[in-house]
Formats: structure tokens, sequence, C-alpha cells
């Protein structure tokens, strides 16, 4: 039985502990990649770090080929893995997209993403979660604050904080059309929700998230401790966005005109593999949590567009 | 019986016309006052003027003190003319603060904000309605794309456009906490909404507006003849926007710590006087549109400090 080091959900009242864990790992067997020593120092203060030329042009192009086509084969499809907007037919999420047995599997490999995962947790990764998420626009709704890693340690069995997010966004992000918000250096506390988690809360989380929610007291203390000031990821198309998994981040609605779509890979380090989730309840589907048969990704140098088009997927024959 | 010339829920189908009044109205019997030349011509090309230093900073502080007053003295008030949050019981916005017989009917009165809509206007002016508005952190909903004059138009008898917003923000307003967005230049077009005007529609509009809402296409169109642009008021504490009555406005909602609240006052050419509603309906009540004994404001050179205090009002006695 692995030892409970970020309890939550245990208790009435919300409390603030110090993180246990490296934010960035700098192990020396692992520093081959795109990332200076300057980039590991802004994301160990300040738990994120945004790239805006990972890709080239036209493999940004290809990309957003890829995500549209996806869209559309899953917009009928009735399915655990498809989120649709509460209150309408729309897609939000599609999840397990680095199992599709095409262009996003091989994009999960690349070795721009996946080295540089590995230079911020200093191991071996793997893909714990995947999606693409869509967010259109006049209507898109918000995503209240939250830590990854609360929700992964609880209802997934994550033990420690060492994995990492990584967001290619796939179009222009705007300060008005719901960037997300990221409060800087709020990964190095953890903040203990209180309450307890519901029976397969996943099910109604993904649409809205009642279990797991910092507390207001929690949030302004956070907020202070960055000098009051919360950063938006915005940028072009292709920006590429890492965040810790214990940083606090959320999205204000979207009545602007534009969408806004991304790719979302979660790689967590091998050491670091899902044990029993800490709620002591079930735990959530594989399609949210990878726990069977992990293994380490090997880093594929590949220009993306080199990886041939998607046509059938097996996210396609499985509907 | 005064023309239509701007109807609206007539159709099934929205439509976009051109604006037939004048923005900036460049009456030389009305040129005194703190807007120059280049800010007329900013608001005739944009639609809205933002002033960082209207105000000196111990009158912001006055009227922050008194806004905080007047919100107090309405928290457990049961009236019309306060509005809660859906779903909670906070004060959203409180309407006639212009008549409190105190501070705000004073402010309502002070020649800077005066002498702006008299320049704007190209007349004498008066107010039509007048709020203060709080949108909480944490959960501030968000306020839809709207052109005040559509409503005014349709459902208070506003004949022309000839009226000017007067909005001063007296919490600092960042990106992240919701700011009124505005789009660049769509006081030039009028969109005519689809659909027709419910009985007593503004008993749920004021918490979320369905009637008079523009179709998406439209908004797509605006938000493209502005170049894709769509701009934000943000500014320190104390800030002070005057935005045309139809220049198209929203909000997102607030998950950030840091509340927003303003003043809100609606001058109206005293040339530009409500008749009958457009929709053929019954007017909206007092409060929310001023047409019984309309008279026009004498600008007041005052300094905020000088005027006392409030302690008893209207508002408050009427409770």
């Amino acid at each position: 039985m692995t030892t409970d080091r970020y309890p939550s959900r245990h208790q009435a009242e919300a409390s603030i502990t110090e993180r246990k864990d490296p934010v960035a790992y700098r192990n020396p067997d692992f520093s081959e990649g795109p990332l200076t020593k300057a980039d590991e120092d802004f994301y160990d203060e300040n738990g994120y770090l945004l790239f805006e030329n990972l890709f080239e042009p036209d493999e940004i192009k290809a990309m957003i080929r890829e995500l549209k086509q996806t869209m559309e084969r899953n917009q009928d499809r009735d399915s655990v893995e498809v989120i649709k907007e509460p209150e309408s037919n729309d897609i939000r999420t599609v999840f397990e997209i680095h199992k599709d047995s095409g262009f996003f599997e091989s994009l999960a490999q690349n070795d721009r993403i996946v080295q540089a995962a590995q230079q911020l947790l200093g191991s071996e990764v793997y893909i714990t979660q995947s999606r693409i998420n869509f967010k259109p626009g006049f209507k898109g709704k918000e995503f209240y604050w939250h830590s990854d890693f609360e929700t992964w340690h609880v209802e997934d069995g994550m033990p420690d904080m060492r994995a990492v997010s990584c967001s290619i966004v796939l179009t222009d992000n705007y300060e008005f059309n719901g960037p997300l918000m990221l409060v800087p250096g709020s990964q190095k506390w953890y903040i203990s929700c209180p309450g307890e988690t519901p029976k397969e809360n996943y099910k109604s989380s993904l649409q809205k998230q009642e279990s797991g929610v910092p507390d207001n007291d929690s949030m302004s203390w956070l907020v202070d401790k960055a000098g009051g000031s919360i950063d938006r990821a915005t940028g072009p198309a292709g920006s590429v966005l890492f965040f810790d998994c214990n940083t606090m981040h959320g999205s204000s609605g979207n009545i602007s005109p534009y969408a806004r779509s991304n790719v979302f890979f979660v790689f967590n380090s091998i050491e670091n593999k899902l044990t029993h989730p800490f709620s002591g309840q079930s735990p959530r589907p594989e399609f949210l949590a990878n726990r069977e048969n992990v293994q380490p990704i090997t880093p594929k140098p590949e220009k993306l567009t080199d990886i041939p088009s998607t046509t059938t997927s097996k996210t396609k024959t499985k509907s």
C-alpha cells in the first residue's frame, strides 16, 4: 500500500501544504531535448513554459487538418471517450487520441515533446491521458480552477507530482476567446479540497467539476502569492504549452466568434505509474487514466508532415 | 406615431443595416468639455473612449466608499431595482442610483462626465438609466453580446441612436477578471434581431438575455469588419469608459478572485426622449428607463470629495 503523501477530500476543511516533490527534476541522464537551463528555471519557478516555435508552419497545418478530421469522425459517435457540451450535441473533448493508430499516435511520440517531458521529469515517460479539446465560439463554457494532480492522485492513484501536461494549441489564442489561465507558482503548493468523491464522479465531472474544487480562500491565497497576477496562455496557432500537473489553471467561457481547439498529452514519469486511487474507490476507466501495459515512449525524430494522414483509425472503427 | 427607423424582432431572420444617425454629433454649441477633437474622432471610428485620469485618486476613493455602502444597504432589500445573481442571493445590479438624494445623484451631475456626454451627443442630456454593477470574484456570470440600443429602442421606445453610456470602473480591470469587451466600429451597423419580445421580458432578461440577442453570423460579420479584433476595457480603478448606445459589447464570466464593480450612467439627448416602445408593448418600468418629468442636467463643477457621504438615501428608505 502506497503512502498517501497528498491527502485530499478526507476533511471538511481545505488545507494548504508545501509540495513534497521537485518541479523540474534536472536529471543529467535526461538532459537531451529542446529545453535550455533558463527554460527549466522558468518552469521550476512558474509551473509552466510556452513555446511558440517548437513546430514548423507546415507541421502546424498538418495538425490542424488531422484535428478537424478527427472531430468530424467523432461528431455523431456516442462513446464515453467523446464528451459533449452540457445542453448541446457539440463535441467538447475526444479522449485517447494517442491510440488512434495514425497521426496523433505518431505525434505523441515526437522527439521534441517527448524529450521536453523527459527533461522536465528526469526519467523516461509514458502517456497517462490524451485528448483533443474543442471550445466552440459564442458558447464555449468555462473550466473552473483546478489542479490536475489533485484529481489524478485521488481518483487515479498517481503517487507523486511527476507529470507534465503538453498542450498544443491549434487555434490562435487571444485574450478574448477564453485562453487557458494559470496561477504562476501555484505548483509549489497543494490545496487539499474539502468533501468526498462521489462514485463514478468522472461521469459528471468531465462536464462540470464539483469535487476537487479549490475553495475561495485557498485560491485567493495562491493568487496573492503570485503577486496578484494570473497569466494567460495566448499565442498563435501551434504554440506549445507545458505545465506541471499541480499548476492551478482554468479558463473563462468564450463568447467570441473564435473557436479554440488543442491537442493535449499528459506525460507521466515511468517511475510514477498509477497505483490504487487514494479515494479508495475503483479506478477511473482506461481512456481517462492509462494503467494497463504501460511502456516508456522512445522519442521519434520526425517531421510531422512525413506522417500520413489518418483515414480510418481505432477511434473511427470502434464506433 | 414615431416612425420605426430601426425595426427589430419583427422577422424570423436577422438583418444588418447601416446606422442612420451620427456617432459623434459635433455640435459647436456643445463643444465645452474634456474631449479633444482626437477623442471625438476615436469615438466616431470605434464607438467608445476610455479615460484613465478623469477623476483624482481621492475622488476615486470616495466613489469606492459610496459604492460599498450602497451595496451593503441593498444586500437584503427585496426590490425590483435590486437584481441578484441567478442561483444565489448576491447582488448583481442596483438601479436608479442617480436618484439616491446623495452622493451618486451629485456624481451624475458632475461637469466632467455630463459635458463629455454633451460633446458626444451635441445637445443637452438627461439620464435615462443608471446603476451600479457588481460582478463577484470566482463566480461572476457572463453577459452575452448585445447592443443596448436594440433593447432601448424596442422595449423603451428610444427613437434614435443618440445616447451614450458612461461606466466608471471602481475595481482594477484586468484581462483575467471579465472586463467589458467591445467590438470596435460595431456602432456603425444595426443588427436587427430575430424573434419577438415576450411580455415583461425585463423580468428575466436582466438575469439572462434571451430576446434581442444578435445571431452568430452577424456577430462574426461585425468582428470581421473590426479586423478580427475585440477590445477590452482594462485599466486601473477609476477609469471612465464612454461607449455609444449601439456599440456591440459583452463580457466573459469572472473566475478570478477579483470582484468587478462599476457605476453606470446612460445619458440620452434631450432631443431623443423615449416614446412608446417599438415592440408595441407596455413601457418597461421607470427604474429601467426614465421617461417621467425628464429635465436636462446642468453640469455641476464639483470635486467629488466635497460631496457628503450618503447616510440615508431614497434607496434605503424605500425598503
